[in-house]
């Protein structure tokens, strides 16, 4: 720890790289030369037009992304993509495909009836407290799309391996874990991001959209709700989220050239994961509350023996440094959420402090 | 100027006051004693929570709103409020009545069409190239509101007083005018405004809504889309611009405790306006575009005898550390844009540099 920050567990907005932190900092009040702070220079000059560049070649680099996919920032958060899919890419007459695997998904699936749309919920792990990845899907070899959460905050559940759609393009809202591993985006027809777990601040969506998909689009909707409007004008319609697209920028530099890529950031990400389970898997005391082979590597679940020992672990372990490990307000328990940006330090630093925590209590 | 720092007459983004600028800096890397960066926080913690309602209570004190009135942090800029107003607030078998003040203006009145729904633009100022805010307009008693734009940042013309409209709602963009001076918010049904100009950084637009406009909302629309879903929730429905926010929450305490309220801001804003109309208007090199009656006190646009000599005091302006000079792409010349941060320091530099470049080239 430095300058008396603590470890952050939160589950978003999250942790940064300190790095991107003291760049930012560094620079705040004269950016690049300008002679202007970051947040005070035009969306339209050679400054911003830099920074917006570089975010998008350093995303397509890290996920190996061909010219057939566009990376556009958009605003709204996840939240406001769960409706846009459905008015975009979702025509009349077809139905999409949803698998429901907790909150999000859930939402996500709302908005396609608020629209009058169709869709199949064609797979759900509601039966148990959405604690796993559902297998074996009956997809609809006509669907339209088929919408996946990849990773699951609240319950702690995570896809391991994303599922054979053959020709429907697949489409999944991973916010909690975009760009904390490789994958092969072939598959995707749309991929998106609220940036504030493991990719930037709140305030910027990223959306990673194939090019077949714009032509989906209708030509009625309002302006601003159309992804070709976005497509078109390279996320500068309008006045982008500068200082977030900033931040993001920097945060995928720090992945590339400090990290040295996705390969690396999720052999660093698979340690801090077997750390924390580990500890979990052999004690008595701490109970992860996600299947084996469904467990998140961002957001590690678990419960204490009781809700009082619960408590009692939050407020400890906050007076002791650690922060965010309460869980979210819909389930109770405890989360460790250890996006990109929390170290193994932290992770050993905490499974040390849950040991000693154990020895106390259990 | 401070640390190389330019003099900054950009449009927007814009100028932010570098009191609000140091105090980011300064606490970067560990905001409020929380030991993480204001990035970094949950949106759903007491520092944030602290951030968020002391900027609700600041703009309220400002604008003199009483409790009929709810201030909103939303997402998607000024645009997203040219369709999201008709969505919400324009029914069914209704009109709206639209004032045409020029290219923002005329995006809000397009977006109506799109959606399918009915306005009558009830004035315009397109006949003389937007150089001046309509006068007499025949409004209609029983339009859904009215829509007008009251500071127009291209063609450098804005409101000095609001028409009255009777008993409709007036509905304004004040993106580029809001904070800059007093004004009686009551026949105001909503307000909006893209911080980015006068109020904070790119990412966050705040909406000023009527209580009595929430019960029009239609149940049907997609959950984001409602202005209901985030004045229930307080804008926390998800997770809202935070750094935007804050910078926000930051410049009103600055216009509040530093400035001392609107009042004397609208009186710095109209001396720096007087000096530099007082230059154009004693010049014959120079000339102000906008009819004298419809001037901005925010955005000075003004030619100077060909466009060659605009090219060079463009650059040699940049040279001398004046920012932000060119006129909007779609009209070309010069404009300066003097929003609140910009004080009148810069602005009479920036006359002096004016009066310097005649000499040489007049």
């Amino acid at each position: 720890m430095k300058e008396n920050r603590i470890y952050n567990f939160n589950p978003g907005p999250a942790a940064l790289p300190l790095p991107v932190l003291e760049e930012i900092q560094a620079g705040f009040l004269n950016f690049a030369g300008s002679g202007m702070s970051v947040t005070e220079i035009s969306h339209r000059s050679k400054w911003f037009d830099e920074v917006a560049e570089d975010a998008i070649a350093r995303c397509k680099r890290l996920l190996k992304l061909d010219d057939n996919y566009q990376v556009l920032f958009l605003q709204g958060g996840a939240s406001m993509q769960f409706c846009m899919i459905p008015m975009n890419l979702l025509p009349d007459g077809k139905s999409a495909d949803y698998v429901n695997t907790g909150t999000w998904s859930a939402k996500a699936i709302k908005e396609v009836g608020i629209l009058g749309k169709k869709c199949s919920v064609v797979a759900s792990s509601e039966d148990k407290n959405f604690s796993y990845i559902p297998k074996n899907i009956p997809f609809n070899a006509d669907a339209a799309y088929v919408h996946i959460t990849s990773n699951n905050t609240i319950k702690g559940t995570q896809w391991a391996q994303f599922p054979d759609t053959g020709d429907v393009p697949l489409i999944s809202d991973m916010s909690s874990d975009i760009m904390s591993r490789p994958f092969d985006v072939r598959p995707f027809g749309l991929i998106y991001a609220g940036a504030q777990k493991n990719i930037g601040p709140a305030g910027v969506c990223m959306v990673i959209i194939r090019k077949d998909m714009l032509e989906r689009v209708p030509a009625s909707l309002p302006t601003m709700l159309k992804y070709t409007t976005h497509a078109d004008k390279n996320s500068m319609f309008n006045t982008p989220p500068c200082f977030a697209v900033y931040t993001l920028q920097l945060v995928l530099k720090w992945l590339e050239e400090t990290v040295g890529g996705l390969d690396k950031m999720a052999a660093i990400n698979r340690k801090k994961a077997e750390i924390i389970y580990g500890l979990l898997d052999s004690s008595d005391f701490y109970r992860g509350t996600a299947e084996k082979d469904s467990r998140s590597e961002m957001n590690v679940t678990f419960r204490l023996p009781d809700e009082e020992l619960e408590k009692v672990f939050i407020q400890d372990s906050a007076d002791a440094g650690f922060g965010g490990l309460k869980g979210h307000r819909s389930v109770g328990g405890c989360r460790a959420s250890v996006y990109n940006a929390t170290g193994t330090d932290a992770v050993e630093a905490l499974v040390a402090f849950m040991k000693e925590f154990e020895k106390k209590k259990g």
